[in-house]
């Protein structure tokens, strides 16, 4: 997804949030708006959001000194999704369609993001759970997603955020272990998720993990590590989760599905849906292809 | 009152409502988002607001060639309140305290403004009346503003919005008309009122009107007209509609009273009041000479 002309002052207000929530420091605060506002003269429209929020979060971890502002956050995130799992699990369990219940809280897990919202309560947690679990979703494409699942061999889980990544844990519970790598950021970006954290949530001991080496809040391939390009080029089912992972993938030719919930009302407009929908939707491209 | 770091995102949204509002030409949305961005980069933050929206303004009517893009909308505004007109006549007639109610539907009137909001209906004009005329006012403030009227002899009034300068006539209505001179803006920016909805008002046939000659979405004195300065210079009271008349007279050593709703949350925080109150308030420079 190209960059959006809507998406400039949202990249601002994001840089201000972003750099208030690191530090109280007013002179830094104006150096990272100032900064923000030449990346933005400067940036091309073709690159994708996530490329101008790399570049932001790189800019306030560099002025402020601190290599992970989003530390204590991410931990808390983490500690609150491991004590709601065995309520969710038990959910999936008690569930008809453990798989479909299993896909509505991964998404759900979605609200976990601290990009457009700059604080976050449990409430809104709570109430993204009860949301998905009874929204209306995409029943033909999630169908796709099954038979999909059951043709692949090589399987790549692309995560998104800190206590997220809890509820996807869930969702892969109900998949093939053995054919599944999850990917998680190679260095901190807002609150995404990275090794540290599929370690404390003990997703490593349930699949294979890598990091893909980089620092976008979504994933810019050609910028990922070799490591990660060359299963990402095996892999031939791709699950994504997150507004950062669609607003880098969505034009590609693979075989992906998107699993998020459409926040940002730009996003929602290019994905057709009500803004806060659950969405699980395949890339164009194979669409296109199969059309 | 300076540009916040909040303003500059706020700058490029409103810009970007703007030109949409003006052409459906999407090359020309990008070219005033870029140039709209480069300006912010080279912003002095010590100017007040109305300077920035100024520059974004002058730059949409020079690329669109559109000299007045808000003038079906004024009118339609104009036609609005006129409409309303008699029935909030007779509230104010029928008022125990006409001089109060009066300057309620005054502030009432200041919601119909078309920088923070995009898009307005009728209902926001009803509820913003109904709101005002029950809401929380202080009324010390509003004792000093009569006795300041008592003992004033020339009275400035600076006008904000088309349709809003039907409230402000019924507030001048009960003031001392031979005191009172009206002021619109020079040229056309955003919905402000220029010196054609005072004719198309009726505004002039009731008291003196000039306009200030110039163009900024508020009063930024030095750069008026002579005529204008002559007049500030020999007020004893200035009545002072709206958010970008406080922004850019915040600050200034005379004796001004600002009527408005507070829309955004920054000019909120400097009053020192609930986003969306109504406000009257003697300008600090006086209050700090009294106290």
């Amino acid at each position: 997804m190209k960059t959006y002309l809507d998406c400039f002052p949202c990249f601002l207000k994001q840089a201000l949030n972003a750099v208030r929530f690191t530090t109280a420091d007013e002179k830094l605060h104006e150096k990272v708006m100032h900064d923000a506002i030449k990346m933005a003269a400067s940036m091309d429209p073709r690159q994708t959001p996530p490329e101008m929020g790399r570049q932001i979060h790189r800019l306030i971890r560099e002025l402020t000194g601190v290599a992970d502002p989003y530390q204590e956050v991410k931990k808390q995130f983490n500690d609150y999704a491991l004590a709601a799992e065995p309520r969710l699990r038990k959910i999936i369990e008690q569930s008809q369609k453990p798989l479909e219940t299993a896909v509505r809280l991964a998404i759900a897990g979605n609200i976990i993001d601290f990009g457009p919202n700059s604080r976050l309560v449990d409430t809104q947690v709570s109430e993204a759970i009860e949301h998905s679990l009874s929204a209306p979703l995409d029943t033909e494409e999630l169908e796709t997603f099954k038979k999909s699942l059951n043709t692949s061999s090589v399987i790549l889980y692309l995560g998104d955020n800190a206590g997220e990544i809890v509820f996807d844990r869930l969702l892969i519970e109900q998949l093939p272990l053995d054919k599944i790598t999850f990917v998680v950021k190679g260095y901190p970006v807002i609150n995404d998720a990275t090794m540290s954290d599929a370690i404390a949530t003990g997703l490593t001991e349930l699949v294979r993990v890598i990091d893909n080496g980089h620092d976008a809040p979504g994933t810019i391939i050609d910028q990922c590590s070799d490591e990660f390009k060359k299963i990402y080029a095996r892999a031939d089912l791709v699950i994504a989760k997150g507004q950062g992972n669609y607003e880098t993938l969505s034009n590609e030719d693979k075989n992906i599905f998107f699993l998020l919930k459409a926040k940002c009302p730009i996003i929602a407009r290019h994905l057709a849906v009500e803004l806060g929908s659950i969405v699980i939707r395949r890339n164009h491209f194979n669409l296109r292809a199969e059309q």
